[in-house]
């Protein structure tokens, strides 16, 4: 059987939670970029792969997949030595990464991305900033995690589910954060200095996944760099 | 072991596609209505049940669930007797079925909320019909569906996996397609007309699930005829 092939943009946040996970756990796999910068993710060619024309997807044989949070399920069900805490075969530990998962998508995942859009990356999309948008996205952002931590880290576990080894749920949710590393300083100490319990959830998915975590997040990193340095906005046309 | 509890209201999508779910597999359970129009979402016995103040949500026990696609794989999974075609065992068929519901949410659903919030239901919850906004959402849902054609349909299978018999995948995206029914009859043949496949395809599954399908419905069906009778907007204060 052919090795796993992974379509990536390690610009994209679902994409670089599959990547990291790939990695944590040994899987071997070749990483295939997609730049979205490009337009890859439009071509013929990767909508034989995706017909969504999203990454991050996966080939594994002759199975196609797509959406990180099916893609992460998958891996963690059937790649052997991946252990259980990722996604517990628990029935009721699954149900609730399940939920955790799904709440994801119509809240942090889309105040997020609205957020750095409106008031970040906007222009090198060519399409201008929203600050009207962009507060509205920060609002959304803002009680998203205070909902992480009224709700799942209201307890002493490191991680979401109570516990003290990261589930799926925390990698996901963790790589859409990180996100907003492109911000704003001042927008960064609004969001995040009165999030504590956050702050440290963060820094223990990034202690249980060293050094995979920080060496797939340096090519957000170095684009926050460029933001900051340059006057001409970074090239990045397509949507992240 | 006391009787499962659904926490749901008609009126919305995804509190339908779970009862539906209920009741075609003759799950014994408590109907506990949370009337959003009311605010109930957000009363503190609810969020004891659901933080999040949403519905569905469940209790099974001691064990409290919510977000509708993790209540339908965890009860799938856990009663006795669920046909396997609902969420199969096998792992390529059960990843699939991931891998459209988690699409979900960034299209379908993201659209078809936004399209009848800014074109019919706004003013019974105090905002404005917003007709650009409207135009943007009815873009996505009209994308939504053709993908959903061309990707999961484009076989001869009644059901997006290709089978004969409906999934939770099919239960969840049609009835967030069924809201679409309070939309002016102009804009819905405008967005179906073209979409044969689709609307053959719902019909397959409200087959698959009478009568409780149309059942489940006609709540919605009440709304519909209200809003086309009264001048005066209909009692629905909440978010759908």
């Amino acid at each position: 059987m052919s090795k796993l092939k992974v379509y990536a943009d390690r610009i994209s946040q679902p994409s670089r939670a599959v990547l990291i996970f790939c990695k944590v756990n040994g899987i071997d796999f070749e990483e295939v970029r997609i730049d979205l910068a490009e337009g890859q993710h439009k071509s013929p060619q990767f909508q034989e792969i995706n017909p969504m024309e999203q990454v991050p997807a996966i080939v594994d044989g002759r199975f196609k997949l797509f959406e990180s949070h099916a893609i992460l399920r998958y891996l963690a069900y059937t790649f052997p030595g991946i252990p259980d805490h990722w996604y517990p075969t628990d029935v009721s530990s699954q149900a609730k990464i399940n939920s955790i998962l799904d709440w994801h998508h119509s809240n942090l995942r889309v105040g997020g991305v609205r957020l750095v859009l409106n008031s970040a990356l906007g222009p090198t999309l060519g399409l201008p900033l929203d600050p009207q948008a962009a507060a509205k996205a920060e609002k959304l952002v803002v009680s998203s995690l205070s909902k992480i931590e009224t709700v799942w880290l209201r307890g002493d576990g490191k991680f979401l589910l109570g516990s003290s080894r990261p589930s799926i749920a925390d990698l996901s949710l963790v790589c859409e954060i990180m996100q907003l590393e492109i911000l704003d300083e001042t927008v960064r100490d609004r969001i995040f200095g009165p999030r504590e319990k956050v702050r440290r959830w963060i820094q223990n998915l990034k202690d249980a996944t060293s050094p995979h975590f920080e060496q797939v997040h340096e090519t957000l990193y170095e684009v926050k760099e460029r933001l900051k340095r340059e006057a001409t906005p970074v090239k990045l046309k397509s949507k992240l």
